[in-house]
């Protein structure tokens, strides 16, 4: 895990999951997680990158993307940066100027990176929703 | 998650598992995740609150399992005592006396809800296995 920095992103958005077991009114419980994925330097991928990434495909734009994340710009570039360094391809390039006047955009591996992760936090919500209701343990 | 506070258990072991992706050499990506269940007042179950309730276990005794887990007996004390009230049945017991001296064991309930959250464990290492091979997008 190493000795990498929370910023207010953290604060922010939820990073892991709670689902209630809901099969009866006689308890409270909640399992809850969260999964991400590490590369060679750290975390890779995770909700908060995600979120950025997808803020970044919505604007066009890292400043905007931070400001609408409360995030500082550093912040954003360096976490942009890391997952570039990190890919097998970029995920995030910036073109300059063009008839479209330039901006920062996701590329189609970048896409791809989102939607499989994005399927991977849904298949895993399912796998806590599936197993709540098998604790019994927490029922009797 | 409220104001949990953290104390060196959470140093001493890893409270997450990380999957390497075994299936390729070209990178070395990792699928990293933890699950826990909360009760009404936070944490319930977790993985240091699983080793300080096997610690209990071997030993009979929650001060040598605290000592076990570098971990003050006032703070092991306070975990087991959220285990039990947050419980449907009690957990830990401890028996005052008696032809064995007394000592602290576990309850039937705590025995099982050892094995179920183990088998959880479990299950969601072997699901983060599954998945990480899924994942086109770190391969390609």
């Amino acid at each position: 895990m190493g000795k990498r920095k929370k910023e207010s992103v953290k604060n922010q958005y939820n990073h892991e999951f709670c689902i209630i077991k809901s099969d009866t009114n006689k308890n409270n419980y909640k399992i809850c997680g969260k999964i991400w994925i590490e590369g060679e330097n750290g975390t890779f991928l995770g909700i908060g990158r995600l979120i950025l990434l997808k803020k970044i495909q919505k604007y066009g734009s890292i400043l905007k993307a931070a400001k609408a994340m409360n995030m500082s710009y550093k912040k954003a570039w360096e976490l942009v940066d890391s997952i570039n360094k990190q890919a097998k391809k970029p995920i995030v390039i910036t073109k300059k100027g063009g008839r479209q006047g330039g901006g920062t955009v996701l590329t189609e591996e970048g896409k791809k990176l989102i939607k499989e992760f994005e399927k991977l936090q849904q298949k895993f919500k399912n796998f806590l929703n599936n197993e709540i209701t098998k604790l019994s343990s927490l029922r009797d």
